[in-house]
């Protein structure tokens, strides 16, 4: 399995009322560690969808553990969970590095879509794609 | 079962490139629509602040079907599912007004804490809270 | 002139750590203001676009001279301050309207250009779309 | 004069329908840069909210001179360009990475004030804070 890593230093606008980072910026930062991952992974989100190919997000989940404050520093473990000619799964965990405890996990599930957000078969239309991002499930 | 329902139409800035909204509103969107929903049962959630009761997300869910545009007029109805001493769950659903569509659900659970974020019995210290969420339910 | 008023509900999401609503959110109240001010003079911004006609910001300034808070009911009065063949400049006002005091002033100024962000002469282009929005500085 | 910088990886959510950053984007960055400059004066941000002074924005000012899309790798640079007793003013400039282009520029203007968000003179009851960042001016 592969996991990537990617560093997060939350921001003052992050933050809400409570003191604490408000929950809307989670799944935000996951994106930006999907974006690493698949950079990992030696392509590029860009480069999927000059391709034509698109992932819009169907399912989103979060469980939140623990709060992360203002110049906390973030760490975002991100793996594929499942993928299917149709749909892709990512799970991320996201760490504070001053006492290493986990504060949130998430999962997001995409389809795999054409530019007009229609339904396309990964596996078929552009099997290497599909194969590489195989490759990290196992 | 009490449901509320909230007018949002979408801001540019809630786009994203492939030209519909970025995910990561909807729990946004959700929570003004919570705010409305504790507003027509007749309290505040600034005033159960204000009281020192906080109600930071724990869980969070999102389904969804469809997409919203820019200027797009949509109505998220809200509900509450669930309650008990020391936990609160809501339910949305968001829809498009130009046909109906229902385009996202999702769900939020919600720990009852005190202003350091330490879990607390709402029943208990705030039981007219309680009982008028507990109505909302029935 | 003509001026509309746009209303905002501040949310839990635009607070930030201090407790009032973080400097970043007027941009985008300004540019919700914007899109109503637009449809008031009876056009669609997403109408513009589809003719080809893009608005991107060029510059912007905010002045702010109170803090609004989570559940606090603004108005957004918006203007067109200029307008000419290749820019216009929108002015803003946000009050908070339990005490009817201004909070915030702002100007923000844009391009015209066509989808690839290149300039258009709006005038010679679109005469209708720059009559129209020239009536509304007089 | 001291300048720190920063970089930023631009995320899928900063974008918007017209296919570049979000222009609310950039003030959020601004102060991603601000916490990162004084962090370089040996002091945290964090830190001086600590003490009890808080730095809310009263004047923010940018000038959009390019476009920024997503994953663009970019660096902010910061700079004192003004103190006194009741106010500092941070100058900043974007600058794309792949063809070293300046893209936008910045400037916020920030009041010395005590939590309760009323002005104080930072030379008198903060000199070490006021002398360490008076010293990045020259």
């Amino acid at each position: 399995m592969i996991i990537s890593e990617t560093e997060i230093i939350v921001r003052y606008a992050e933050t809400d009322q409570m003191g604490i980072v408000h929950h809307s910026n989670y799944p935000i930062w996951f994106e930006a560690a999907r974006t690493e991952f698949i950079k990992s992974m030696g392509m590029s989100y860009s480069g999927i969808e000059e391709r034509g190919f698109m992932l819009p997000l169907i399912e989103l989940a979060c469980r939140y553990k623990g709060a992360a404050r203002y110049e906390d520093r973030l760490i975002v473990k991100t793996c594929v969970k499942q993928i299917s000619y149709s749909k892709i799964t990512f799970y991320y965990e996201v760490y504070k590095c001053s006492d290493n405890s986990l504060i949130t996990t998430g999962e997001t599930v995409h389809a795999w879509t054409n530019r007009n957000l229609k339904p396309v078969n990964i596996k078929k239309h552009a099997p290497d794609i599909f194969e590489l991002l195989s490759k990290a499930v196992l």
